[in-house]
């Protein structure tokens, strides 16, 4: 527990994020993903869980101190619904109003099909799991710059 | 490094602080210190090195996060001056101004001799070495309670 700092934002949640640099991936996953498997092969291999926390929550805590990639235009992928590449469910849509939030900005969201999701998701810097409930509930955030 | 946090909290300092609980002790010390040895006697084993800053800077940084603790009279310890136990030098003066600015109220230092200081650092939660030059700059910190 930190002054200031979002409580769920646990000491090896704020490593990996603090850790991350610009352009680097972080991996925000729903309760279903297989999450060990991929964070294995990403950059540092961490697996950090989030009990109790759905990405929105936990998108919302780790915007406050990660800035999102201002240099490419999507700094945000969600997992496609199968079939549905267009669809955007409300597990979607909350979290691009968190960043929205955060970076006081509108924040262009893409999207990758499930299977690429996986293959990218190893090319990330960490994995951080949550306990969403919505299917379909899975990110790849891209940290920006820090200019202050 | 993160949006509105100092960048000299790296991510290892981060964790560290942020693993800490009500009571227990971060290390500051100079660039004399045998930091090491101490470190690998605290309860988490790790030494973390600022590198080109000095233990006011760095109080200046780790306070902007850490609560001191509101539950004992002394939650910083000083080094003593060998032989001038009650000689506060102006590292030590700076290390208070900068804890009561932290805090917004009137912190005690207390104090403790140098080879007690050596025995309670190892019973500290793991240590800080910066460049600090001046001689006794050394503290114990004692973390409080985030409450809100």
């Amino acid at each position: 527990m930190l002054k200031g700092i979002a409580p769920i934002l646990n000491p090896d949640l704020l490593w990996l994020i603090a850790a991350m640099g610009h352009g680097d991936e972080l991996v925000l996953v729903d309760r279903n993903y297989p999450a060990l498997a991929t964070a294995k092969a990403t950059l540092t291999g961490r697996l950090i869980t989030l009990d109790g926390v759905d990405t929105t929550e936990a998108a919302r805590a780790i915007l406050t101190l990660l800035p999102l990639d201002g240099f490419v235009e999507t700094p945000i992928l969600r997992m496609e619904v199968t079939g549905e590449p267009a669809t955007v469910l409300p597990v979607h849509a909350d979290l691009k109003a968190v960043a929205d939030a955060a970076e006081g900005r509108d924040v262009a969201m893409g999207s990758i099909e499930r299977l690429a999701f996986y293959a990218a998701a190893r090319r990330g810097f960490g994995v951080v799991q949550t306990s969403e409930a919505r299917p379909y509930g899975c990110f790849i955030l891209k940290k920006g710059v820090v200019f202050d």
